[in-house]
């Protein structure tokens, strides 16, 4: 193929709003603008004409590159695997306007034209990653988005001012609902504002979930009475696409105030099934998304997926934070955390939720990172592993918070909060004096 | 954590039935035994005990490693970029028997546990693939399965004794349902088995689902009724999940009588939801699967992913086969045929399509590689953009076949056969004398 002009087009002649915009960098051994039109014909109108007809079904229906900027020679390719033989390489950013009318406002569609064989498999081109997608006003207005948003969220839980504290109930797994639920009404008694299932637990013969929300949701309603305050259940209900509605309707008859799904082991639009549906706010969380998130050069960057769990319905996103465990650069967990924020039109904002191993320490490098109160911690051991019980873990995330907003240290406020002082021990090893 | 006794287990001391066997490599900057405690740990009981109880979760609740055999001592990182400082790295593999109970037969839930947060972000470990799963017969009987199987598509499609001759209807995307079912109509008419719409075609203003399985329906019962063979009409369904079993049901009832679904776009629960409610074979195309399996030290192995659109139901399923472009070593491609075919216990086996870039020379390749003919190849361009037309196309893919099993050189056989002439000279430019 030549470097075929009917794949190349300025975007002030298109109709924007008919167009998403495609982010790519891309490795090729071949001229970047020819793999770039090669790009664009198999992920569009692959063969664009009949044998015997004239006719050019590109200038409707093709993808076509409006920004193409060399920005490397690599000496060796970033994916040596994927190239046994080259005479030169290029590393290029090429940015791509894609035809909405190809597919509508569907995700597994979407999802197939931005991500689909044609992107990965494209000639001449040995790695590729998916950057960003940038989505017209109008092709937003034919989502739902987050059913509550930011403001909808501190509305249904009465907290203001401050980062929501969640926490994962541990032991995540093994536990049947009665001692389960004692947990979650421990650490709801210490002011956590939203007690959760862990991703991996669901709907076991050990755990059933109507039992579990039916206890939880009990057991939640007592803690408010007793606190004065709301309490939330957060109840997994990821499972088979075809249950998941069902699932909903048990949870919320039985107490469950927030629902989680694993969205990218259901789908995305598994979740925006349960989006059109749910009367609680929605909690994407982070599993089989690193997979293709994590190469540099390759798949598909994690801030893309957090706009589609916006865009499929998830009130908030929990995504890999910071701390060595997440291995996630400090740039890539803000480019997360302003996907959930950022100005999207019609679509309401999702609250970031940054995760990992966090603990009362946790709130200062975020808050200083992020420079607002607009984001959620989820530790699971410092609330439940804490040494003296998950009232004190919860105790524990309160008084790391007002740390932090009063800008007094850790240590130093620790000095009259016993149950911080023992969290610094239980994550850091160090004694506090009291 | 020392080297927990607790995340290790001799195979033959387990209830075999009652576990998954997980097959990994992975790289650690740490001892690799605790590392892959570390992983069990993350995968299952996180915490497995509460603070106040003295209590041991990890016998019943724990993944445990069976087998673990250090391969490599990388002198630098396969993935540089999620390590900074090391002293010393260690390659693995590792075989986990993951209770089954933890989740039961739900697939979003299995890829949580086998897939989710805690096997990309154990502690030590920056580098992961998932390379198998094992399933123990009890756990299969709880799935569907492909409805049909190869024995059921043979009955299906009264395609016998040779491989399936799909061709993916081109131009893919543009034409409004009257001129495409024209171009299926005259593939069928050359003695194409199955038209398939492509990927990237769905259900849209300018080609409404109900309108082109209708035409399409029609048109293949006429050429059913001309040529006296079986005509079959595949029609992509990939949508929002929620209209998925809305779109089956119209197709089939216009006509269409096999279905697609890009089942990673949609989800491989949504897959296994209209498994369920089918009536006709189900056909898995493989969009958004490369993101995560091309990194040989990262991700998910894609015979994996076959395996799980097998276990959902998937009659057929297409992956990247031979070529350039597919950028797909044979022995991957061989691996993800066996993961179509190999027993499977009470699951039926699904017909193996290792895609890309197909004419008539593919066939030879193939047969040679895989040794039988329960396959299907799926052109595109080598029957609807043939240089005189998609009779001639389909035409060219049954001279390609029979060359193949006569054992006649491609060229030779060509004499003789102007189609394949001309599909000759379209793939490789050599001119062939008639």
């Amino acid at each position: 193929m030549k470097h075929e002009k009917a794949f190349f087009s300025k975007w002030e002649d298109l109709d924007q709003e008919k167009y998403l915009i495609l982010d790519y960098y891309f490795e090729s051994t071949i001229d970047p603008y020819v793999a770039a039109a090669h790009l664009c014909q198999e992920q569009s109108t692959a063969q664009w004409k009949r044998v015997d007809v004239d006719e050019d079904l590109r200038p409707q229906f093709g993808s076509k590159v409006i920004d193409l900027q060399v920005e490397r020679q690599p000496e060796t390719p970033s994916l040596p695997y994927q190239v046994e033989t080259w005479e030169k390489l290029w590393g290029a950013r090429v940015k791509i306007a894609y035809p909405i009318a190809n597919f509508g406002p569907r995700i597994p569609n979407m999802l197939t034209a931005v991500g689909g064989e044609g992107v990965y498999y494209s000639p001449g081109i040995y790695a590729i990653k998916l950057h960003d997608i940038i989505f017209p006003h109008e092709y937003l207005e034919q989502f739902e988005g987050p059913k509550f948003g930011i403001e909808g969220l501190r509305e249904w839980t009465g907290v203001y001012d401050r980062p929501f504290f969640l926490g994962v109930i541990k032991p995540n797994i093994g536990l049947a609902p009665e001692p389960f639920g004692e947990l979650a009404y421990k650490s709801w008694m210490g002011g956590l504002d939203i007690a959760k299932d862990d991703e991996l637990l669901c709907d076991t013969e050990w755990s059933p979930f109507a039992e579990r929300t039916r206890v939880l949701g009990r057991l939640r309603k007592e803690a408010e009475e007793k606190t004065g305050k709301r309490c939330v259940y957060l109840a997994n209900i990821t499972d088979e696409v075809d249950k998941m509605v069902e699932l909903h309707d048990i949870g919320v008859k039985n107490g469950a105030d927030m629902l989680m799904i694993n969205a990218m082991c259901t789908g995305l639009s598994a979740v925006r099934m349960v989006r059109k549906h749910t009367e609680v706010p929605l909690v994407a969380h982070f599993d089989f998304i690193a997979p293709f998130t994590k190469a540099p050069f390759y798949g598909v960057h994690s801030r893309v997926i957090t706009k589609l769990q916006r865009l499929s319905g998830c009130d908030m996103v929990i995504f890999s934070g910071l701390g060595d465990r997440m291995k996630t650069p400090q740039n890539e967990v803000m480019e997360n955390i302003n996907s959930c924020t950022d100005d999207m039109g019609p679509i309401k904002k999702s609250l970031p939720i940054p995760a990992g191993s966090q603990w009362a320490g946790s709130f200062g490098p975020l808050y200083k990172m992020m420079g607002h109160r607009d984001f959620a911690v989820v530790p699971g051991r410092a609330v439940f592993g804490h040494p003296s019980g998950p009232t004190a873990g919860a105790i524990s995330l309160h008084q790391g918070w007002e740390a932090t907003a009063k800008g007094i240290p850790l240590e130093e406020y620790a000095k009259n909060h016993k149950e911080l002082a023992q969290a610094i021990k239980q994550f850091t090893g160090k004694e506090i004096e009291q």
